[in-house]
């Protein structure tokens, strides 16, 4: 199915399937970064946020993987009738306590309503404008990468997933599992008062921190290599992952940030990524290499090497 | 519903509820024009067009009637399980050719599928970018409108919802029904070569006419006065708004733009207008008076007066 739909949104729109998140546009001599999503989040209300904090996280991290500065959200809203209207409220109030905390503005919206069994409940889309800099073009290509650049992730892996997949299938674990999902602006900026050290940005949503890397590396002259022994994953998120399966770095976050950095700056930028509370696990979990061009290698903790692969299909439907 | 819906909105975003279709925002000292909407229009192929053509028209519709130069679209949809490929490579073949036709690029996108009865087919989300010259901020506002100044509108009215209707209902007339989904940006941008001859624009959608008029007069120290008359509505739309009790001034038209020039400039106007197919029915139907302020008035054919007011809820669900 998603062949298809790709096949069929690429050839009539003739888009070109890149690695951003968002389309860098140009109006009256800005340039602007610009971005959609729908949310289907199933169930819409879990622990660590509701499908109106994902809505705004997830468009403000789409705009900021790119090195954008956040300005402006649309959101659209379609609701199933009967659906409670404290319900609303909740979802709404959180998406004007995300958007403030992002320091950006809800400008405009719609509503339509359907009948019941037209729509699950609630499902929102959200789009979003930012203005993006001169000096943080090449963040969004990634055309400034080169072998012995390390990487960098915001904090631990699959929280999301795994919290949405609990609350769906009614898991009970001694330990809290809470979905990361947060604003990321405050973080890259952070970071981008001197863009130039700053090779790479991508927000680790579906597809995973694998999907990401295998991306990064396809067809270039330079391969990743990453140690498994440093990627942070919470023990529960490791334990329901086992359970059912799961590899944490095929997993959808969304409060995580993966970034390429100038070599000579890495523990510089780790200590600002961990004076933010969304950056305050961030770690160093490999590099940029020469060898293996076009691929990336996972190392494991007993020192064998695999390659790392797109996720091929989609682990778990609804999870944003 | 929309009451508390609006209540809901309004309070957390801290919108305010304006005339205005499209959000005016500024980002790195340009001034640009911002809308969204979702389409949930039921059937999604009816004469005239379908929900991708609807989509990319209203979103262009929302930002040139506020004087903006559409530019960028972006779109997402939520597509049921089991959706015909065909179908949808043929909404979205349409929202291309649209795009094409008004001048515009859908730039990002995004999709998601969810489960049989978790939606009804398929619904999209548009949201677009305009350019907003500097000396036509005054078409969104109003503010320039005064006594004197004539009221114009583009053609046919209701002829959208009554084909939706028919479509529904299965309806059978001797006439042929039509949508009249269309971007209205090239017919706008023929009459604003002078922005100061035009004092207001607005495209005639949910609530129609009679709600757009009854708006643009509310606490204001002019009037509007429109002759029953000249108001251009279809025989086969006449005939139908007759048997089911609705009055063509309420209903939704998905191709009609409402203008409100300068007294002597309407014949020059009118005369442009007609010059463009979406045009060509383009009639004069009143003007602003300084008589009965804040109150818009209908002039009957047989002599008498009413007030007009505006929709009090939804005459069709789901006809965009």
């Amino acid at each position: 199915m998603r062949e298809l739909i790709e096949k069929v949104f690429l050839r009539h729109f003739g888009m070109h399937a890149g690695l951003a998140d968002s389309a860098s546009i140009s109006v009256d001599g800005s340039s602007l970064a610009y971005t959609t999503d729908s949310f289907v989040v199933d169930p819409l209300f879990f622990p660590g946020g509701n499908i109106g904090k994902l809505a705004v996280s997830g468009t403000v991290n789409d705009l900021s993987t790119c090195g954008a500065i956040p300005k402006f959200i649309s959101c659209g809203f379609i609701i199933e009738e009967g659906f409670r209207i404290a319900d609303l409220d909740k979802i709404v109030e959180s998406m004007a306590s995300e958007a403030k905390k992002a320091g950006v503005r809800i400008v405009t919206g719609d509503t339509k309503v359907v009948k019941r069994d037209q729509c699950d409940k609630l499902y929102i889309n959200t789009s979003g404008i930012g203005y993006l800099p001169e000096d943080r073009k090449h963040i969004c290509t990634g055309e400034t990468i080169r072998p012995g650049d390390k990487i960098i992730v915001s904090g631990t892996l699959g929280d999301h997933a795994i919290t949405i997949l609990s609350e769906r299938e009614g898991l009970t674990t001694g330990h809290q599992l809470e979905s990361d999902v947060a604003p990321l602006n405050n973080l890259t900026e952070k970071i981008l008062g001197q863009p130039e050290n700053i090779r790479f940005m991508r927000d680790i949503t579906r597809g995973g921190l694998a999907t990401i890397l295998a991306e990064i590396c396809e067809n270039k002259t330079f391969g990743i290599e990453i140690e498994e022994g440093r990627i942070p994953v919470r023990e529960s998120v490791r334990s329901i992952s086992e359970l059912y399966g799961f590899n944490p770095l095929f997993l959808a976050n969304e409060g995580k940030m993966l970034f390429i950095v100038k070599k000579e700056t890495d523990e510089k930028i780790l200590r600002q990524l961990h004076t933010e509370e969304t950056g305050k696990d961030a770690t160093i979990i490999g590099e940029v290499t020469e060898e293996h061009q076009g691929i990336a290698v996972l190392k494991s903790v007993i020192g064998g090497k695999r390659i790392i692969e797109m996720l091929g299909g989609e682990i778990l439907p609804r999870i944003c």
